[in-house]
C-alpha cells in the first residue's frame, strides 16, 4: 500500500471547513466538522499534560463508549484552563452541532487548537457550525484540514486504500501542530478515518500500536500542547467481511504508515523550520537509553541552530547524548551526519567534517549515534530552530 | 557581608589573562592563569554529562588530594572528545606551566572551553604560558575572567569580605559560560579563591552547599557542557585561627552569595538574552515536583519567546508545568507574571494580561507559580530567548 500526501473520500464520511470569524484574520477557516452518516466506530489518543482543555475531557468521556458520529473542531482559541466555562461551551458546542445533524450529543465531540486561557464567541460558533453542516461534502476533508490549522503554513493530509475483508479499504487523515510538538502521547490534533468495518477494541490497537513510530516519534520544540487529540473513525460503509489476522494486520499497518506520513508533515511544517532531521540512536544498551538519547540530541537548542547552520558541530550532539541520562561510552561510540561518519574511536574525523556540512545543507538528513553497546534503536523526527521559530513565538498571541 | 560585581585581590594569589592565539581573533585573550604562591587547600565540581573534556578528568583526579596550586585555563578550544590525545596535551600543558612556575605538576590543574572534538596547538600554548607566567599579578583577576571568555559578552567576577577567626577574610571568584548551561552539577567554568585557611574538606562542604541555589539553579538553553568545572582555592594566607561552627557558617553563607551572584551573572549573559527571569514554584508537594515544574517552565522554548515578545503568555506556562511531570492541579494553582496575578481557580485573569505585558517590559521579572498542594518550592533563573540565540549558534564554529 501507498500512502499518498493527499485528501480522499471515504465512504460513510463527510467533510467541511469553513470561517465562523474565530480566528482574528478575516475569511481564515477556523471551523471544522468530520460527520460519519452514522454511529462510527471510534478511538482517541490523548496529551498527557496534566493541564487538559476542555474539549479533550468531553473527548476522553465520550469515546469510552466506542462510538462516534461527529468531530467539530475549531482553531483560533485553545478552549484550555477555562475551567467549568470551559467545559459548559464545548459540551454546547456539541449540542448545537447534534442538533444541526439531528444526532445524539454524545455522539459529537468537540476538539479546540490556537491561544490557551480564552473562550471562543458562541454566537460566532453557532452561526460557523450552521454553515459547516450547510458545507459537509465528501471530497472536503482538505478544507476540514485548513480549518484546523493555527501556525501552520499548509494542510496536511495523507490517505491510502488497500484490500482487506473482500473490500477495498480507504483511510484517510488530516493533522494540524507545528510548535508545542513534542513527547509521550500524541501531540497535536490529528483524525484519521476509514470505511473499513472494524470494531472499536482493534481500532484502539491499531491506532495505540501505531504512536510510537508515529506522533510519539516526533518533536519541534520540546513543548507538549494541552490539546493533543488524535481520532480514528471507521463507518464501516466498506462492506468488509471480518478481518482475518492477515488482514487486520494490514490494516493495523495502513493506521501506521498513514499516521507516521503525517507526523512527518507535522515537523516538516515545523514552526520556522527549514530542515528535516532523523535523529537515530541505535546500540544502546536498552531501549529507554536509546530513547532518551535521541530525544535529548532532538530537542538540544544548540543541536537544532546548528542544524539550521548547516554546522556539523559534532561536540553538540555528543554533548546532547552525553546528558541526557542514557549510558555511553565516548571512546566506543560512531556518528554520522547525513551518511558521513564524523566522530569514531574517541575522536572527531575532523576530515569529514566538510562532506557532513555538505550533506547538512539537504532539506533532510539522518543523524545516526551508533552506541555500539547493545541491540536497541530509537528514532526521532526533529527540525531546525531559526530565527523563525523566534520570530513566530515571540509574535503569537496575547 | 555584602558581594560586590568586581574583582579583588585576595591574598596568596595572583592571576593573568593573555592572548596565546588559540581564539581565530587576533589579540582576543585566551590564557588564564590563578596561581597560588604555595600549594592551597582546593574542591571541585564537575559536569554530570556522560561525554567530559580531558581537562576534566584530570582535574577531578589531581584535585582528590585536596591541595592545588595552579590552574591554567584556555578559552577556544574544549579539548573536550579528543581521546588519548587530548588527554596527553591536558598533562603535558600543565607540566609546562609546572616547569615554567617551578611547582608539582600534580598541582597544576587544566581547564577548557570553546569548541568540542579539536586540540589546541601547543607550540602556543608554551608561548601563551610563558607570557602569562610573567604577567602574573596580585590584582589580575578581570583579566583572568577575560581570557576564559567565549560567546560571553563581558568578563563576569565578583568578590567580597567579612571578619572570621580574627582576620578579615576575602573571597574572589570569576566564571564564564552563557550557552551550553543547565542543569545538575555546576554547569560552567567558575573559580573562586580565598586567603581563608581552612581545609579541603570543609571547602568542599561549602562549595557543595553553595550549589542547589547557584549553579545548578540556572538555565540559558537547558543544555549540559561536557567542560563544565567549579574550583575553589584557599591560600590560608589571611592567617585566621581556625573557624568555629558560627566561623564556617558565615564563610559558608559568602561562598553561597558569591555563588549565587556569579551564577545569576551567568543568565544575565545568556546567549542573546535580553531578560533575566526567575521562575518560582512554591506549594508544591515535594520538593522535586517544584524543581520539576519550574525547570521546564525555565526551558520552555515556548516560553522563552513569550519571555522575549514581553508576551504575559500564560497557557505556555501552565503547558509547560503540566508537562513537567510534577503532579498539579489547574483548579487550585495561582500564577503571578512580574507580581501580577494572571491565573486562579482555573481560569486565566483576562483584565491583569496589560499589566503583566507591561511587567515582563523590564530587564528582570518574577513568574511564580503557587501550586497551593503542599510546603516545597524551587527556584530557577533563566533567560530569554531571542533572535540573537539562533544567530550565535548557528554562526559559531566549525
Amino acid at each position: 500500500m501507498k500512502v499518498e500526501l493527499k485528501p480522499a473520500a471515504v465512504r460513510g464520511f463527510r467533510f467541511a471547513g469553513v470561517s465562523a470569524g474565530l480566528k482574528s484574520k478575516a475569511g481564515a477557516l477556523d471551523l471544522g466538522l468530520i460527520a460519519a452518516d452514522r454511529p462510527a466506530a471510534a478511538a482517541a489518543v490523548f496529551s498527557a499534560n496534566r493541564v487538559k482543555a476542555a474539549p479533550v475531557y468531553v473527548t476522553a468521556d465520550r469515546v469510552k463508549s466506542g462510538r462516534l458520529q461527529v468531530v467539530v473542531a475549531n482553531s483560533g482559541c485553545a478552549n484550555s484552563f477555562t475551567g467549568a466555562q470551559g467545559m459548559r461551551l464545548a459540551r454546547d458546542s456539541c449540542a448545537e452541532v447534534a442538533r444541526l445533524l439531528g444526532c445524539a450529543p454524545e455522539l459529537v465531540v468537540p476538539s479546540s487548537t490556537g491561544v490557551i486561557g480564552h473562550l471562543y464567541d458562541f454566537a460566532k460558533f453557532k452561526n460557523g457550525a450552521a454553515d459547516a453542516v450547510r458545507s459537509l461534502r465528501e471530497d472536503g476533508l482538505a478544507d476540514f484540514a485548513h480549518a484546523i490549522m493555527t501556525t501552520d503554513t499548509r494542510a496536511k493530509t495523507a490517505s491510502t486504500s488497500f484490500k482487506a475483508g473482500g473490500s477495498t479499504i480507504t483511510l484517510a487523515g488530516a493533522v494540524k501542530g507545528v510548535g508545542m510538538i513534542s513527547p509521550k502521547m500524541a501531540t497535536m490534533l490529528g483524525y484519521l478515518v476509514t470505511d473499513a468495518a472494524i470494531g472499536p477494541a482493534a481500532l484502539k490497537r491499531s491506532l495505540k500500536s501505531a504512536l510510537p513510530a508515529s506522533f510519539n516519534a516526533i518533536t519541534v520544540d520540546g513543548d507538549m500542547s494541552t490539546n493533543d487529540t488524535v481520532i480514528i473513525m471507521a463507518s464501516g460503509a466498506a462492506g468488509n467481511r471480518a478481518f482475518g489476522a492477515r488482514e487486520q494486520a494490514a490494516f493495523d499497518r495502513a493506521v501506521g504508515e498513514i499516521s507516521a506520513a503525517l507526523a512527518r508533515e507535522l515537523v516538516r511544517d515545523g514552526e520556522g523550520a527549514t530542515k528535516l532531521v532523523t535523529v537515530e540512536v541505535r546500540g544502546a544498551r536498552n531501549h529507554a537509553d536509546a530513547e532518551r538519547a535521541a530525544r535529548q540530541i532532538a530537542n538540544s537548542p544548540l543541536v537544532k541552530t546548528a542544524f539550521f547552520g548547516c554546522d556539523p558541530n559534532v561536540g553538540r550532539i555528543l554533548m546532547a547524548a552525553g546528558s541526557s541520562g542514557a549510558y555511553l561510552e565516548p571512546d566506543k561510540l560512531v556518528l554520522w551526519i547525513g551518511g558521513v561518519k564524523v566522530a569514531a574511536s574517541g575522536r572527531l574525523l575532523t576530515e569529514a567534517l566538510e562532506d557532513a556540512g555538505t550533506a547538512m545543507k539537504e532539506r533532510e538528513f539522518v543523524v545516526r549515534l551508533d552506541l555500539r553497546l547493545g541491540k536497541s534503536s530509537a528514532r526521532i523526527l526533529t527540525c531546525d530552530l531559526s530565527y523563525d521559530y523566534v520570530r513566530i513565538n515571540a509574535e503569537y498571541t496575547t
